[in-house]
């Protein structure tokens, strides 16, 4: 029974790392359908997504059935829950990866604003931070995880750069309004891949230290933020 | 042992509960705080969120707990897992009332834009989703939490005519565009919002009838909105 639980889990550990492959992948695509101007590749990310749906069942099932067979004791719980939590936020970053890539096949039949430069460096950034929040789970290694959770400030510094950016373009000629503000929103995806690789590497510091560290070093970090950005161009953003 | 785990099922009901008034409550003053200008309001925003941190942790070590000593089986084993993601979906709801708390707080010190309208609008709607999402999973009413699901549809027609709206005063004043800008990004907040109320009642729904209809209906439902939708104003917003 025991060693059958073992191999079980070691399954789980694989699928939840190929789900994390296919979300590399999708932002990947996705952010190259808009860079370069690539319609063809939105079809690619929408193919993907229907296997990041059957992957994400698959993982449901299996943690269900082993948390209903196995009754899994301590740490074989706290990864199971774990588990339960990472599938859903991969799952959402497929979501974000589509949504990017409806918005790569829209702009492409529409003149270009400005080529692209700190949105694909954004898409790097997230990327390594979908895959380091993974590589943590699989190490059980909370420096890496926590590393993950810091490199979220360079993600928000790029997105208010963006931001800016596009703002001035936006102001200089109104007509490029709606596809400037489409170029914004991708990077509010993006942000959004990155919260949910923070998510992960929350819960991989939870499974290991069996301590919830969400609420306290973070959200007080992410707190002293908000008053040290008052002059933040972005109205409201006084949060990192 | 099996009367006690049924009323600490029923504390856990009552705490998950307790958090959904708590995020009712952060949406309605966090969108008053706006409508009205009320920076007084984001504090209190701000304090109910301490209140929701403290609640998520209590909630994930009661439900880690259950697991761990009561060993449940089959529907308590679902209950259990459902409330897991809840718990993380409400979190989530709060952590959005609380950016447009920010937003709120920065834009009134700006002139209007416009009175708002439709941002209150969308509020109520998405206050009614989340509210009916947890009725929904209290009663184990899979139509309810159907219905939650097809508000979605009333959101996102609302979240468009907000930016559709905000959209002709940015071209009409370049200098309307940061403060139209801050609002346009409310309603995504909103939207958010909509997602994690959906979130739940997917969860009431695969709770009571035991099967998954996150990845089947509503995944296809969506999917065909997106071919549907090429004139789009918003570029790449093809999808619900």
């Amino acid at each position: 029974m025991e060693r059958h639980l073992a191999s079980e889990l070691q399954a789980l550990h694989e699928r939840l790392l190929a789900m994390g492959s296919v979300a590399e992948i999708m932002i990947d695509r996705s952010v190259a359908a808009l860079a370069r101007r690539a319609p063809r590749l939105v079809e690619d990310v929408l193919a993907h997504e229907e296997e990041m749906d059957l992957l994400c069942i698959e993982i449901d099932d299996r943690c269900f059935t082993l948390l209903a067979l196995q009754q899994p004791m301590a740490s074989d719980l706290r990864f199971l829950v774990a588990a339960i939590k990472i599938n859903s936020d991969l799952e959402r970053i497929g979501d974000q990866a589509v949504s990017i890539a409806l918005r790569a096949r829209a702009l492409a039949t529409q003149p270009e604003v400005k080529p692209l430069i700190d949105i694909p460096r954004m898409a790097e950034l997230v990327q390594a931070m979908v895959r380091r929040s993974l590589d943590a789970f699989v190490r059980r290694d909370p420096a890496l995880a926590r590393s993950v959770i810091d490199e979220d400030d360079a993600v928000d510094s790029l997105r208010d750069q963006v931001f800016r950016e596009l703002l001035t373009y936006m102001m200089a000629d109104p007509a490029t309004i709606p596809r400037a503000l489409a170029l914004i929103l991708v990077s509010r995806h993006l942000e959004r891949i990155a919260d949910h690789a923070t998510n992960v590497a929350e819960d991989v510091i939870y499974l290991v230290r069996g301590e919830d560290v969400r609420e306290r070093g973070d959200k007080e970090r992410r707190k002293g933020l908000r008053s040290s950005r008052p002059g933040d161009i972005d109205p409201g953003r006084g949060r990192g």
